[in-house]
């Protein structure tokens, strides 16, 4: 891939159009994860934060409160805001997943420890709050907090739900609502309202950050069935670890009584063989469930794009559009 | 002990004098506790908040604002943040701990798993962030979102601090103020910014709640070596688990050679046999560690009692002093 085909991905303009800002962003993330008293914790950070994350979320606040005009210096603090909530989450879903790595290096918990995995991403919470608090705008309070236990909710949901084979496409939108979409959504919706923008304008902003994580997410889930070595992702890690997302749960309500034996036998019992990840894969396409869920990305992310329609045009709403398309072109 | 003796104890008094709110603020707990789409959520809170914790420092947090002669609604708010923030850092303790018993129940981690804890406790985090946003105050918002990060600030400390014998006096005051007095210090001085009140007001409360707490985790790491069955410790655990606390560094401070190779086999090497503790506890005798530890505890709950001196004399400040001195009556 080319250079210049590198530097024409929609968030690589954006981060273009936004750098001074971003810079600024990376700037104030470095200074408020030290901790004079307790090395440790931005050890912990910098190994996350550090690790070349596109900066997706932050660069959505900082976009939107452009677009919308903004002129002060908050969403600086709110952009920062957003990665601290993101990496502290990381930091606890590594716990939670026992995973070895991310992003391709071994996570903090494997390096350092449960522990510190836990009251890090703690400190980080507590950091996200301390840098909102600073912006002295309690609606962007109030979002941004109902995003974080929408976001732990959609969790425990996904822990409950795991492995249980009646999980239906409702529960599966609500938990990647919060997992994923939550954050996004809240990160476009408060640079609309730092902005001092009307009900119309940011509501446009949340549904599009809304439906941009969903796809995004379903995009997610999908490419774990239908991935390559180019899209970076592992085939059947979320089927080895008994991961009921979208594509599954289409299959298994098509599933006629061996197929169903099957997914109970691999998915709700954890006995996997050999060979049962192809059939897996077999199943799912013999029933359409990758087409099916692949339609549903592509409908988010046109949702997402309509959402946009009534905030003024402008080079950034291009690029918001553009990134919408990126996110399923992975699946195209 | 007849119940009448029970009923004279200060923090019984308290709750009595504050029971209309005590039953408002448990309301408001059981209220937002509760999540319509993930059950495990209130289950995990409720086996801890409905455990008979004593309410402690949501009382503060009335008792303050009461002291202060605040009228509206949202000291309740306040003190049902406060307990969120309690219950988050509980459940994520006994993950950081490996611990499978608390208030003598078996823990969350234990009973569903790590998971459950970690999550259940950022869900209660975000929640208290959505609780005082409620309030509207930002410099509540900032003082406990200060809180938040000095609880974990100093829980990562500890992590960083246990089983090194180096670990000084000094480390040890930065700890205790992280872990316990933090919270403690935040109830009290949210009182009175709730109420309005001046700063030396505001100062004197904050002091107040930082003595108070300093002295009361003292007392708990003196008693893991000096309690009986009667205080409701187990004696040695900080032992067992190879915790510096203020009686071992006062001991190591004063060690000969054969001493020190002592404390270093078990606690830093964790290399322990039986008798080891009966052994370390003769060590603290012999050199007044557990003397001059009982002394550092009443001195902080003298400093409590004397930081109320500027405070209008009333029934709850009266209280207030009582409370201070029965944190250090376990010792007396």
């Amino acid at each position: 891939m080319s250079l210049d085909h590198a530097a024409s991905k929609p968030h690589e303009r954006l981060a273009d159009a936004l750098s001074e800002e971003l810079t600024a962003v990376n700037a104030l993330i470095r200074e408020r994860m030290a901790s004079e008293h307790a090395p440790r914790i931005p050890e912990v950070t910098a190994h996350l934060v550090e690790a070349g994350g596109k900066r997706l979320r932050p660069m959505l606040t900082l976009a939107a409160a452009r677009l919308c005009g903004y002129d002060g210096p908050y969403h600086i603090h709110l952009a920062a805001t957003v990665e601290f909530i993101h990496t502290a989450t990381l930091l606890h879903d590594d716990v939670v997943d026992e995973s070895a790595q991310r992003r391709g290096r071994p996570t903090a918990n494997l390096l350092w420890d449960n522990k510190s995995s836990v009251l890090v991403g703690d400190y980080l919470f507590a950091g996200s709050f301390l840098l909102m608090v600073e912006c002295g705008n309690l609606e962007v309070l109030r979002i941004l907090s109902a995003a974080s236990a929408t976001i732990s909710e959609g969790e425990v949901l996904q822990l409950t739900a795991a492995r249980n084979l009646s999980t239906s496409e409702e529960i599966y939108l609500r938990v990647i609502r919060g997992k994923t979409a939550a954050l996004f959504s809240a990160a476009t919706e408060v640079g609309g309202v730092i902005a001092g923008q009307d009900e119309a304008t940011v509501t446009a902003l949340r549904d599009y950050g809304d439906a941009l994580g969903i796809s995004f997410q379903i995009v997610d889930d999908l490419l774990d069935y239908w991935g390559t070595d180019a899209t970076g992702k592992n085939v059947g890690d979320d089927f080895r670890e008994r991961k009921i997302t979208l594509p599954v749960i289409k299959a298994v309500a098509a599933a006629d009584d061996e197929e169903r034996a099957f997914w109970q036998r691999t998915i709700e019992r954890g006995k996997q063989e050999d060979g049962d990840l192809e059939t897996a894969i077999g199943l799912l396409g013999k029933h359409g469930a990758l087409e099916a869920t692949r339609s549903e990305a592509i409908a988010w992310s046109q949702r997402a794009k309509e959402a946009l329609a009534v905030l003024p045009d402008s080079e950034l709403k291009v690029m918001l559009a553009d990134l919408a398309d990126y996110v399923v072109a992975r699946i195209s």
